[in-house]
């Protein structure tokens, strides 16, 4: 815990801190992936996998809106869940995501059912929604900080799929462009709310520890996928098998 | 219990024999509120009561949401929340209801705050919110329905409202001619969805109990009301007391 009360800067600084420690950037999963050193079945693995994650983003943003009583910060959040889901005859983040899924060549109805996906997989992204459901409706709102450290994620992802596999092309990248803004925006508001909200140390302490939790939620992610499809490539019962594998 | 298994139209007939039976026009302080035989002040009591009904309507729809892993149900439940917090640049549902509050003479942050409502007003609401949270996602859409019923009794407030109160102006009515398209389309969407997935006799049976239930929260919001402001007229200690009462 700090010891003393941290002003509104520091508590970014220290939000921040646990990013440059701790987001899945730094995962040797994103490296190979990023850097072209996956085979066409470990990148479906990945991108079905992160369908569960996608798909639950949603029910995590309701849950949180589902606990506001300020009408302003529903009227805010609401957003998220409109990027994700569309607004009326518009496409949102989730079927962009299955526009990615449908250039790796998978079946949409397998993808949607996640009956495929790695259960470590489904188990992080639930332990997500349940701590939005159930922490304090600061702690929620500070575990969405992650969108800080996405955009650069977001932008080495785009060039470096671009530009590693042949079976990636740009309009499969459409998620990502669109995050790209979207992330920015929703950060800045999260930011900005933590730093009115948390002004005790306990509850200082208590976003900070959100922001690592949620950073634990999307490692445990990787480390199921490395497990699983990379080293020692031990896919579990049920779970998806790349062709030949 | 059912003894045997109903058709989707003997379904609708069972939620609306208890509609007719139980939903809260039938209750004798809305025949009071209608025909004009209230005071200003018990509609004040009124109107600042039921807004802690309206302002618990968009959690209640966010936690139904934060259940629904169908994307299409998300999509369409989501307007809901939309009609009540408002879309961008527009006023909701809720701003709509506080301009009655303020046409009724009512301090809009008094209102807001619901320190002046009744404790059983809000312990019913919270009691639909929480039954929205936890029971099944069927039964939470059939809670629902008692929006089956809302356009006549809506209608008839209109009239009555305009005809016997001189405090009471066609601005105060807008929430009310508002929801006279909304409610329809809300409950055809939800009538169709109780009657494709409750398909045993369990579920059906529950689906009309869930509209008996919220029949129950709206009906309890009223006895408290007539118990405080009507007859015996006792208000309890910390709530709202009209001007000379």
């Amino acid at each position: 815990m700090s010891s003393s009360l941290m002003a509104p800067a520091e508590l970014e600084a220290a939000i921040r801190a646990v990013g440059a420690e701790r987001y899945h950037d730094k995962h040797p999963f994103h490296h190979l992936l990023h850097g072209g050193k996956l085979g066409k079945g470990q990148v479906q693995a990945w991108a079905l996998n992160r369908f569960c994650y996608q798909s639950a983003v949603p029910r995590k943003d309701a849950a949180l809106m589902s606990r506001a009583f300020d009408r302003e910060l529903r009227r805010e959040w609401i957003h998220r869940i409109l990027d994700h889901d569309g607004r009326d005859g518009e496409e949102g983040g989730i079927e962009r995501w299955l526009v990615l899924t449908d250039a790796l060549g998978l079946d949409r109805a397998y993808v949607v059912s996640m009956e495929g996906a790695l259960p470590a997989t489904r188990f992080a992204v639930e332990a997500y929604v349940t701590f939005v459901r159930e922490r304090t409706l600061l702690e929620a709102v500070a575990s969405s900080l992650t969108e800080l450290f996405a955009p650069s994620i977001h932008r080495e992802r785009i060039v470096g799929m671009l530009e590693n596999y042949d079976f990636i092309g740009e309009r499969a990248m459409q998620y990502f462009r669109r995050r790209l803004d979207q992330a920015n925006r929703d950060a800045d508001f999260a930011l900005e709310f933590v730093q009115v909200h948390a002004t005790t140390l306990a509850t200082q302490d208590a976003v900070v520890d959100a922001v690592r939790f949620k950073c634990n939620v999307l490692w445990a992610q990787l480390d199921a996928l490395h497990h699983a499809y990379v080293t020692p490539g031990l896919i579990p019962p049920g779970a998806f098998r790349p062709a030949g594998a």
